[in-house]
C-alpha cells in the first residue's frame, strides 16, 4: 500500500467544463423527434430539462462552459480529488507499466456522480423548479442526486432498478437519509411500469425502464424536471472536471498517459476522465489511446450496432444516435448495476465510430479478481463498476510486461464499493458467474430496431 | 451544504505523537498484575504487545514520541484530514455558535482507527511478529487493523462482537476483502468464548468478551501479538495526530475552541481530538472545556465508578484504573457498537477524576436525530458512534442560542456511517429505542468489583 499522491489546491478546480462537441470534426448526429424524425430543438427539450441544460445538450460550438460559482463552491467540499500512482499494484504485478488512477471515490457519496448532479440541481433551482425525478441503477447516481437535491432544496423522486433495490439496500437508505423518495422500478406508479409488470410480473428492472418511469412522472408533475446521470451530452460535459484535474496532476507527475481507461455504462465517468486528454489528439496533438471497459453482459460499444434508438425502454425519449443493444434489452443481473444500460451516449458513439475510442468487454469474475487485488495492494475497495476499469488497466499492464516495455496507464476510479460488499461476499463464496451475452440475444434485440441510419 | 474547509499540506502531518501522561500533574495510576497487585513492568507486557508499544504504554516522561517514517508515509494516503466549519448545520440551528468538525471519516476505511492500527502493525512487523489478533465492535477498528495488517504483511484474526457481526455484515466483508479472518464472538475457538457460551448460549457478545478471545488466541499462537483499538495509553498516543492537525487548522480559521467534543467508547478518538488542546490547559494556558459524549446505555464516565478493573470480560488483562461499569457488564444492543465497552482508559479516567474532562450521556434516538440533521445539512452520513459527538455539539449550540452568545465548538467526526445504513433504516421506520441503563443494573455490576482503590 505504498502510494504516491498528486494533490491540487482548491484554486486548481476547473472554472469551466470542456465541451468536446465543439472540437469534433464529425459532430455527433442530432437527436430526433421520434414522430417527425426531425432534429429536436432546444425548446422541445424544455418540458424535460432545465433550459440551461437543454442549451448545453445541443451546444456544438462553445468548447468551454463556465462553471457557476455556486456549483464550484460545492465542488470544493471534496474536490480537487487525488491522482494516485498505484505503486503497490505495480509491485504486485511486477510490471514495467506506470499505473495512475484518479480517485473520484472520495466524494461524500462515494462516486464521481456528484459532479453532474450538483450542476443539474443548481440549474433547476435557478429556473424555479421545485421537484425533480431521476432513475438509478446501483444507486451511485441516485445518492448523488439526493445529495444535490437536498443541497439546493428540491424534492426528489428516484426510480431505482428493482434488482439493485434488493442487491444494494444501503444505497436506498442513503438516498432516504438525504430526504429523497425511492421507488423500486418497475413500479405500479407509472403507465410504463404497469405495462411491463403486466407483461412480465417478475421483471427485475433495467435502467431503460427506470428512465421511462422517471420521465413519465416528471412530465405529469407540475414544476418538475427530469434529471439523468449519464448518456446525455450535458452530463459528459459536467464530468470533464475529472480529466481536467487529472491533466494537471499528470503534469505534476512528469508523465503523459499512453492509455486512458474508464468503465462504461452510458459514458459519464469515461467521458469525464478521457475527453480532456482526447481534445489534444483531436487538435493533432499528443497521441494516446482511450479505452472504454464494458461488462461482457452489456457490450454495446464492442458488439452493439450504431443506430438511432430510444434512451428508455418505453420509448418516451427522443431518438439518440448510439451504439446500442436495443432499448428493450434486459441485461443480466451483474453487480455493476451502473453499467446495465443498453446504449452509449451520442458523443462517445460518434467517437467510437470514428475510431477515436476503443472498447473492451470484461467478464464479471475478472473484474472481481482485479478489484480484490486492487483492495489488497492500494487499500481501497472499488465499486463493481470501477472494477471494470481496473481489470482493463491490468490487461494493459500485463501487455507492457509481455513486451518488456514501460507504459503509462491512467484509469478512473469512479467510486468505492463499501456499499457493494454483498457482491464481494458472493464472489468470495464462489457464487458469482460470468454472463457473456450471446450473439443470438444481440441479434434478437437489435432486430426490433427501426433502421434509420 | 455550504461548508468551509481548512486544509493542510502533507508536510503538516505531525512528525511526533503527543504523550499527555508526561504533562499530567496527577499521573495515571499504574496498571496492576491481578495476582500480585503490583504495577506491571514493561517486560510483563511483552507476551501481549510489541516491545515498543509496551514502552509507549508505560511512558510517563517523554511528551513527544517520533512517528516512524514508514507510518507517516502511510498516513499520507489520506492525511492531513480536513477541518470543516459546519455552516449548513449552523444555519439550520440558527445558532450564534461556530461549529467546526475534524473529518476523520475520509480515511480509506472510513474512520480514525487507522491512525493507530498502522502504528501497531508497523512495530509488530519491525520486531519480527508474523501473526496478530484483535477484537472489534461495529468493525471500524477491525477494518482498520485488516488494512494495516495487509499493508505490513501480517496475518490477522479478528473477533467481532456477535451482535455487530449480524448488524454490520458489510464491515465483516471489508475485513475479509483485506484478507483477515473474522470470527463472531463469543466463539467456540477459545476457552473464554466456550465458557460464556455454555453459561449463556444466546449471548450476543461484548467488546470485553471479544478482547478475552483475542488475548487468549494471541498468547497461544507462536510469534503472535495482540492489538487493541482503544482504552490503552499507546492507542491514545497514536490518535493525537487528529488534535495536532486540528490545532493548526483552528489557527487557520482564526478561532480557538471553547469546547472540544468526542464520542466515547474506550477513548481513542476522544483523546485524539482533545489531548493536544488540553495540553495548553495543563500548562496553565488557554482554558477550554473537554466533553466526552457517551451512550446513555453505557455511561461509564457519567455514572460509573473509578476503580481497578479488568479490560476484558474473562479477566485476562492487567487491572486498569478506570471509570467502569464492571467488566461483566453486557451493554444494550445499540447501533454504536464501538461505544459498547464497560470502561474508560486509564489516562482519561484520571483526567475525569481530576475534573479536567466532562462527560454527557445521550439517548440513542437523540443521536440519530442529530445524525440525520447533520447528513441533510453537511452532506456526510455519520457513523452512529460519531453521532454522539454531533448530538453533544448540538446541545452546546442550543445552549449558546439560549444565552444569545457565540461559542466556538469543535467536535471529531470519527467516521462515516455508510456501512451502518441498516441502523438508519430502523430509525426511520421507528424501530429504534433508547436504552437508559438503570441504577439497579449499574449497582449490580459494580457490586462484583473487587475494591482496590
Amino acid at each position: 500500500m505504498t502510494t504516491k499522491k498528486f494533490l491540487l489546491q482548491e484554486k486548481d478546480i476547473p472554472t469551466a467544463w470542456y465541451n468536446i462537441a465543439a472540437d469534433m470534426e464529425n459532430k455527433p448526429r442530432p437527436i430526433l423527434n421520434p414522430a417527425t424524425k426531425e432534429p429536436v430543438s432546444e425548446e422541445e427539450l424544455y418540458p424535460l430539462f432545465a433550459r440551461e441544460l437543454a442549451r448545453q445538450e445541443l451546444n456544438r460550438t462553445e468548447a468551454w462552459i463556465e462553471i457557476p460559482c455556486e456549483v464550484r463552491d460545492l465542488y470544493k467540499v471534496w474536490r480537487p480529488t487525488p491522482l494516485v500512482r498505484a505503486l503497490g499494484l505495480e509491485k504486485a504485478l511486477d510490471t514495467p507499466a506506470h499505473i495512475y488512477f484518479k480517485n473520484e471515490s472520495v466524494s461524500p457519496v462515494g462516486s464521481h456522480k456528484l459532479n453532474s448532479s450538483l450542476a443539474q440541481a443548481y440549474y433547476c433551482k435557478k429556473e424555479g423548479v421545485t421537484h425533480v425525478t431521476t432513475e438509478t441503477g446501483a444507486g451511485q447516481w441516485g445518492a448523488a442526486m439526493a445529495y444535490a437535491a437536498k443541497a439546493f432544496g428540491l424534492e426528489l423522486a428516484v426510480y431505482m432498478v428493482k434488482v439493485s433495490y434488493h442487491q444494494k439496500p444501503y444505497r436506498r437508505s442513503i438516498m432516504q437519509t438525504f430526504g429523497a423518495q425511492v421507488i423500486a422500478s418497475p413500479s405500479m406508479s407509472t403507465k410504463a411500469g404497469r405495462k411491463i409488470l403486466t407483461e412480465q410480473p417478475n421483471y427485475q428492472g433495467s435502467l431503460g425502464t427506470a428512465i421511462s418511469e422517471a420521465v413519465e412522472l416528471a412530465i405529469q408533475t407540475p414544476n418538475c424536471k427530469y434529471t439523468l446521470g449519464s448518456v446525455l451530452n450535458h452530463v459528459m460535459l459536467h464530468q470533464t472536471v475529472i480529466g481536467l484535474e487529472a491533466e494537471k496532476q499528470m503534469e505534476m507527475a512528469g508523465e503523459y498517459p499512453e492509455v486512458v481507461i474508464g468503465c462504461f455504462g452510458g459514458g459519464s465517468n469515461f467521458s469525464g476522465i478521457s475527453f480532456p486528454f482526447l481534445r489534444h489528439r483531436l487538435k493533432g496533438g499528443k497521441a494516446l489511446r482511450i479505452v472504454a471497459a464494458e461488462p461482457e453482459s452489456c457490450p454495446k460499444l464492442t458488439r452493439g450496432q450504431f443506430q438511432y434508438d430510444f434512451g428508455d425502454e418505453a420509448g418516451y425519449t427522443p431518438l439518440i444516435p448510439m451504439f446500442t443493444l436495443g432499448h428493450g434489452f434486459a441485461p443480466a443481473h451483474i453487480h455493476a448495476g451502473g453499467l446495465r444500460y443498453h446504449g452509449a451516449g451520442a458523443i462517445v458513439s460518434q467517437l467510437r465510430k470514428d475510431g477515436l475510442v476503443e472498447a473492451v468487454d470484461i467478464p464479471q469474475l475478472e473484474t472481481f479478481d482485479a478489484a480484490t487485488l486492487f483492495a489488497r495492494t492500494e487499500g481501497i475497495i472499488p465499486a463493481p463498476e470501477s472494477s471494470h476499469a481496473i481489470a482493463a488497466a491490468l490487461r494493459e499492464a500485463e501487455q507492457a510486461k509481455l513486451e518488456g516495455k514501460p507504459r503509462v496507464i491512467l484509469f478512473n476510479l469512479s467510486g468505492h464499493g463499501l456499499i457493494d460488499m454483498a457482491a464481494y461476499d458472493q464472489y468470495f463464496a464462489g457464487d458469482l458467474g460470468n454472463h457473456r451475452l450471446s450473439d443470438e440475444d444481440i441479434r434478437k434485440n437489435l432486430g426490433e430496431l427501426e433502421q434509420i441510419l
